[in-house]
């Protein structure tokens, strides 16, 4: 028996269940594979022996095609992060225990930085150990932030709920005529590419944010102020697009510096975000209508606004991450590189992992404008590809249908 | 000349274009209009005479199509409360001279409660002081508090928005094995259909909230705590949904009384929602994760998800409107009158507007379980047909395509 597990990590996205059916695809499609199962929470599935069987779980086409356009993680994720096996060898010898168990000579791991880390991790202990299984990596991650990869599926998806979001937004804060700031806190820690994301709210003649601050470039209170007033003086209503993770100079967050002196009734501190920060901030400096938004959780899970790019891509990663592990490849991650963009055509390959693991892509400071208050046409030139299409997601009783494993 | 004149006012709703070209397409099939204007920011373009003609704007079926999809006031909006004319004549007679030098014989205004009243106000200073003009009401408002309609053309909209997005963070925050309170902040400051709307996450047979909380009932803090705690040793992941307009028992809302004490860096109060003030005292009492999350300007926003019944109600009270105010009808507004369930079928009436006028319609107490933590059948039922369908709605570059008439 040669039996193949794929299992998937980290942040939910739109697109991760697409990657899964891109690899279940490909096990139908194969000789190679006998039986294919998933482990349950992500690789500690893998260390405690709980997987579920996939070929009696995911039995019809229409199961796939509805699992395909169903957020999240359908396999369930965690946020583990695999020692040395040198340090610590024990999981390390329980997932070889449970791979065993059920034949399991090829590994399918769909995530993001940590994901890649553990893949790199298990590929070389299987190889140093003599232990005939392939390790591959499907990516995923709605921040866009893996090395290697022209973006990263999930990201698309994200980007395209943003547009549309700000889009639909800029009418509503239009129709009143007094001056009002709106300030979008988008997700991003370290990299900004969601966050650039909402220029695209542009792409059909509509003025999308106003200013737009990403968390590569040191934000300045001042500037902002200052970037806000002038706008101002040209329309009443401001939309500003905030990553979470803009920092001061001092390379404090904004949200930590803000919020550090609120506590509440309790005496307990106040966890504000960075656009929160900055509404107080508005409030005070400029004294005009103002609001924090935060697209939250709903930026990573909107499938009902998918990009059909997105999710086409998603799948192919995990058609590729099949083809390539069955075929002998181990310790590498499915990749997109670019080819062209007018038309936009892609190429899916296979990268080390071990370049790809604990790095982090971000927004390359030349995309943001001098300023410091936008993207620039590259960054448009970059993006644009990404949200096009709409998906063929089907609707029950007025909502989406969604498949749910378990 | 016979010329109608056409206005929105309140809160922008997805739904409020589609009325507005309800009474578009009432002109273009009738003799009996020569020319069809728009107030500029509701009532105020009828004071200030800043109208937009529409026969030159709107040309084309296209475009009208393209609007009935645009969300939010395509007119612009006002928040503006007229005065009785006994106390304040001016504004009536600035409207009126307005009226005249436009040949302005009909005036349809979509909005909410206070367009309502302007609408009673406005009708009845015509009847007494023998103005032949006609004045309609055309209702809208997310929150489907008005009375004498069956419900609001927006809400239907907003509910699918909610109830979608409820069940795509279903999929989302289900995917660690850890104890999580996501506590969703739904809008409606006096009244909690929006929020009573999360409910319809389950229909495909998703969980939904697993709490919900309306503003019509008194909001415990210990009730909230121990519901949350009992929920938690059924399943790691719960949902809340909370009005915003939740209020203890002293009836202050749930918002001030707990962030009454905060105040940032600067001094300032810290301004927060229901929701933050929840996930403090979820943090201070049971101490697992817990996630506020505003559905914010989205809920009344997200055109790309609205409900197509919805849409073409909105767009069929707009012709209802027209059909009557240029038939002699005056100081009414068009409402939806429910037939029956199954199969869902309504009728199309007009109301006296008086009875509309600064009036609220909240949800009954008994649509609320005696738990005061869920809603019951016949609020599902009530529901369920509000939010069927998918509109037409047409992208461009990866976004829904919209309409800006200025």
């Amino acid at each position: 028996m040669n039996n193949l597990l794929v299992a998937q990590s980290g942040g939910p996205t739109v697109a991760i269940n697409a990657t899964l059916v891109g690899v279940l695809q490909g096990v139908r499609a194969s000789s190679k594979v006998d039986k294919v199962f998933g482990a349950k929470n992500g690789i500690e599935g893998a260390i405690n022996d709980n997987l579920l069987d996939l070929n009696e779980l995911i039995k019809d086409s229409e199961a796939l095609d509805t699992l395909t356009y169903t957020p999240s993680s359908a396999l369930g994720s965690c946020r583990y992060k695999m020692k040395d096996w040198k340090v610590d060898e024990e999981p390390y010898k329980k997932i070889i225990e449970t791979f065993k168990k059920h034949d399991i000579k090829y590994f399918i791991y769909i995530g993001g930085n940590d994901s890649m880390d553990t893949v790199d991790k298990l590929s070389e202990y299987c190889r140093v150990n003599n232990h005939d299984i392939h390790v591959m990596g499907g990516p995923k991650t709605v921040d866009n932030d893996l090395n290697l990869t022209d973006h990263c599926p999930g990201f698309g998806s994200a980007a395209k709920y943003i547009a549309t979001t700000i889009s639909e937004l800029e009418r509503d804060i239009n129709v009143y005529d007094v001056p009002a700031v709106t300030i979008v806190e988008i997700m991003g820690r370290n990299a900004g590419w969601l966050t650039a994301a909402s220029a695209l709210a542009r792409v059909n003649g509509g003025s999308g944010p106003d200013l737009i601050y990403l968390c590569e470039k040191v934000f300045d209170y001042d500037k902002f102020i200052e970037d806000v007033k002038d706008k101002l003086k040209t329309k009443p209503g401001l939309i500003v697009a905030i990553s979470e993770g803009i920092k001061d100079s001092t390379g404090a967050y904004v949200s930590d510096t803000m919020s550090s002196g609120a506590v509440d009734n309790f005496g307990h501190k106040y966890i504000a975000g960075s656009a929160r920060a900055l509404e107080q901030l508005v409030r005070e400096k400029i004294g005009c209508k103002v609001r924090a938004v935060e697209l939250n959780l709903m930026q990573r899970s909107a499938a009902h606004i998918a990009s059909e790019t997105d999710i086409i891509e998603s799948l192919m990663l995990g058609q590729k991450a099949f083809d390539c592990v069955v075929n002998g490849v181990t310790g590498k991650m499915a990749a997109i590189k670019r080819i062209s963009n007018n038309p936009y055509l892609v190429e899916f390959t296979a990268v080390p992992v071990s370049e790809v693991a604990n790095h982090e892509k971000v927004v390359p400071l030349e995309w943001i404008t001098a300023e410091g208050n936008d993207v620039t046409e590259e960054m448009m030139t970059y993006l644009r590809p990404l949200i096009m299409g709409e998906t063929n997601i089907k609707y029950e009783n007025g909502i989406p249908k969604q498949y749910r494993l378990y």
